[in-house]
């Protein structure tokens, strides 16, 4: 039994501590740990606090009582003259990036942490029968036409996707074992993935005007499912009536150089107030329909030159959150270095790009595919074992806390990427990367038509059309391990504890005070790897545990290891 | 020849780029690597260039040119698939925390690291004829009176070393090696240490008063060195008048808890105009004398609860500083996690005890040291062996920018630790520690007393008085290495690459432009490591570099290696 803390409630039973509190944080150990000591960080200082052992069976649990004397308190463990972070034990000292933090921030609602959310690109998803005028910037598309994939066709390509076809369709998302449904930009705009808004006070009469989000949203209600929005607070299109305001906007500064996404200027009174402070702002109103927003761009909003106001803006959104809709949800898109944006107040979690996909798709991706970058990165997709993604992953983790972590959104591929099925290229290793997304701490997010195994080599040729009419032979994978995280808290909020990791095979533990979840994923065969279990109940994958970790491959296995 | 970059002017011929410009930076590769790009954050989002290879020899030179966007602009190099940042390479995605840095705030005066600074406890360093009536606080001793080591008396032991006296023996300063004088506060207290401020207007009497300053400061800049002062910016003794003006403290709020140090409240505008920003402020009035500011407690400055005003303290402290001395130094205490403050436009450097004086003591540590903790942390100081020393280096220095790792100061010992011979215990371990006080990148800082062997279990005990009549076997190195790095460029500014590292030995290149110099420190003999190198001459040590590094040890070599 390793030596093991992380954040989760059954080492940190207060998961959400006021400043100025005192939680008990616990670390377990094998028995032969003599001394343990936690050191925080208090007003930049380090303190000590002898922890107490107290014996359950094979294992020490030692509790050591923690100040929360900051919005964010650091800790650590010493143990024998070791120091023990989140990325595990060091025979040497260590900066204080990777301690353990508690956040003493207003925790987010409980629903965004167990959420599964739906990714809907609302052009591509399903059409009601109303069928609009074309606007004047679309290529009008049949539901069967192939996606350009590419070039300026690609974001002009109209198939007329609706928010009242999105509506009758909610059985389907809700069979599939998602509960929170979120949508890409469905303000106007002049392209189809509508990041280029030219207003934020209605919804695009394309997909149904307001009265279509309304009725979705009250939909989804009526289900107990969500509704998540997203909001572009980087740029707007150069379209905006705003653009005529030049104190709202960064003079000739654009996104990423289009000369179309002027960037918003966040110094700007006017704009803080329309966007996010003022009683009818952009943030709150839709929270009338919305549960929670997704920021766009957020690595960048508020980001140029000398000024970094990124923080700054992402607690004001979070304040006008908090007030429209005290439960609701704020997740960043900020796929590199999240880390440094989160618990601050702010978003409550990333897109988990850097710690989820790209990690998984280097260990699950086809030996031969041929993508010519890796989500921007040149050189494609590099090929990487179990060890490596598994490092990659802890790596990210240790950039913020636990509650940040829970709260972002892992995703197997987005209306940005490829599709995870022309990644993984075989059946067998999209059930183990959808077994991934199901069972590994954070919000599974799936990209609509990922369900039907749709494939795609980048973001644009991934935004097909729903085929409807589809056999579905991965979408019960989908719905039986989606089912089995509904089902399972530790899967949802259990601690992460990893039992093996090798090239080919990662087994981790899921566990709360009640219940102990063992994960096998393989990418191939291999040798048994032994492991001490002595009573275990497959929930999923069918094999059994007897004394090893089953050596056939590609799977995925959850086994039931009681309290 | 390894893979390697770091930001010395060997990589980075910009040392002090200006927000917005575009500089070339460099990396060294074997003949094998194909693919080089840069990856620098514009904004917040990763941008990639490609890098354009030069063949030297059996080296390639890659070059790109990186844009300084902002302040801090990170940047990585992907080599052949893998990144490479300060931890070197990696065959798995790592988080931006460890990248390269290009920093366009401002940048130090050329002096402040090239400085070679000697640390003065000014009650215990040197009398001069005077001898004023004994304070109130204070226990008269005579010079070879033991030190107290614990227990209130040893705040209260009055040797009555004084600022002439110091003046008196700039030759020993000067013929040791170092060109500037760092004082322990100077301003009226009621302890010898002066911590515990009573005033910030004068200089203490006891010391010779303002004028004695002015004279000391004359006496050095005469010589062409420098004095640095010591700014308690965190909290004054409770004695101090500014206390009866509550708007300048916290309420109840004391430093670690001792009653007799109120803190200070940052945000008390008043605080910050007479402390700094006013044109008679504390801060600058006395850079008339000296040449900068060594800052105490810079850890905890500002943080209180949920404030953190570090960050901003720093800044206007650093504007205070130029404003009233444009080449002036300043330099922060804070002995972990430094990093997270340093590149801020604030502090220059930090107090390396976590990048240098700690590492070290544990590689060279005697055998049978026994100290009750490690600087603070419980259990004593750990022995570790050289590829711990290393690795604990190189994971502070990826927490800041090459700049900031350079501004700061090495130190064996302070007037707060154990002296470096009490922890080496051994002549020879000694003269590796000072070995690599002299020659790793940083400034190196040397606690008066140490160049005479002193020793000390613990901060109080190891403020003996100058013994100025004892037999100076220790000096001699001390004097020979630091005018070694007088002398060569390289250990002042070159880059860093580690050539071996074992258990028992280290070696490491620092090389500019102009020369190559190879660095071997041994803590005990071994076996004989192939080394590379055509033609080399000794400059230190004595051995000769035939093929392989020497097995004798302990033992400090130096080599000069030829452009």
């Amino acid at each position: 039994m390793t030596l093991h803390h992380d954040g989760s409630s059954l080492f940190v039973p207060d998961q959400n501590p006021r400043l100025g509190s005192t939680v008990d944080v616990w670390l377990r150990s094998p028995l032969d740990v003599r001394t343990v000591h936690v050191r925080s960080i208090e007003d930049g200082e380090p303190r000590f606090t002898q922890a107490v052992a107290e014996r359950r069976g094979a294992v020490l649990w030692w509790r050591a009582a923690v100040l929360v004397r900051n919005p964010v308190t650091r800790y650590r463990f010493l143990v024998d003259g070791d120091w023990y972070t989140v990325l595990g034990r060091f025979g040497h000292d260590v900066p204080d990036d990777t301690d353990f933090r508690l956040v003493a921030h207003p925790g987010p609602a409980p629903w965004t942490r167990e959420a599964i959310v739906y990714q809907i690109f609302p052009d591509r998803f399903a059409r009601s029968a109303t069928a609009p005028a074309t606007p004047d910037w679309a290529e009008r598309c049949e539901w069967d036409d192939p996606v350009a994939g590419a070039g300026p066709l690609a974001a002009r390509q109209w198939y007329g996707g609706d928010l009242d076809g999105i509506a009758r369709r909610l059985d389907h998302i809700q069979d599939l074992g998602a509960d929170t449904v979120y949508l890409t930009p469905v303000f106007p705009a002049r392209s189809n993935h509508r990041y280029d808004a030219v207003a934020f006070d209605r919804v695009d009469p394309l997909l149904g005007g307001d009265r279509a989000l309304r009725r979705l949203a009250d939909a989804l209600h009526t289900r107990g499912m969500r509704l998540v929005g997203d909001l572009t607070t980087n740029h707007t299109g150069v379209e905006h009536p705003w653009f005529d305001q030049p104190d709202l906007y960064y003079e000739g500064e654009t996104w990423m150089g289009v000369p179309s996404l002027p960037k918003l200027d966040w110094h700007s009174a006017r704009l803080r107030s329309r966007f996010v402070t003022a009683p009818d702002s952009i943030v709150k109103r839709w929270l009338r329909y919305l549960d929670g927003w997704r920021v766009d761009v957020a690595n960048m909003t508020g980001r140029r030159g000398a000024d970094d106001l990124t923080l700054e803006v992402s607690r004001l959104i979070a304040e006008a959150v908090r007030a429209a809709r005290p439960d609701g949800l704020l997740v960043a898109e900020h796929a590199h270095g999240a880390g440094a944006d989160l618990d601050a107040g702010g978003w409550q979690g990333t897109m988990n790009y850097a710690g989820f996909l790209r990690p998984l798709w280097t260990w699950l991706r086809r030996e031969d595919l041929d993508l010519p970058d890796f989500l921007g990165v040149p050189g494609g997709v590099p090929r990487r074992d179990g060890t490596a993604m598994v490092r990659a992953m802890l790596a990210v983790m240790a950039t913020m806390s636990w509650r940040s972590w829970n709260h972002s959104w892992n995703l197997l591929g987005s209306h940005d990427t490829a599709r995870i099925a022309t990644v993984a290229g075989s059946p067998q290793r999209l059930e183990v990367a959808a077994g991934l997304l199901a069972t590994l701490p954070g919000v599974p997010m799936l990209f609509a038509g990922d369900e039907f195994g749709l494939t795609g080599a980048n973001g644009e040729a991934s935004r097909t059309p729903m085929p409807w009419r589809r056999d579905a032979t991965v979408l019960p994978w989908y719905a039986r391990l989606l089912s089995l995280r509904r089902k399972h808290p530790a899967l949802r909020g259990g601690g992460l504890r990893f039992e093996h990791v090798s090239a080919d095979a990662v087994a981790f533990w899921r566990e709360t005070q009640d219940e102990r979840l063992l994960v096998l994923a393989r990418r191939a065969p291999g040798t048994p790897v032994p492991v001490a279990v002595p009573e275990a109940t497959n929930l999923y994958g069918g094999a059994t545990l007897a004394g090893s970790l089953p050596a056939d491959g590609p799977t995925l296995q959850i086994w039931s290891c009681g309290p």
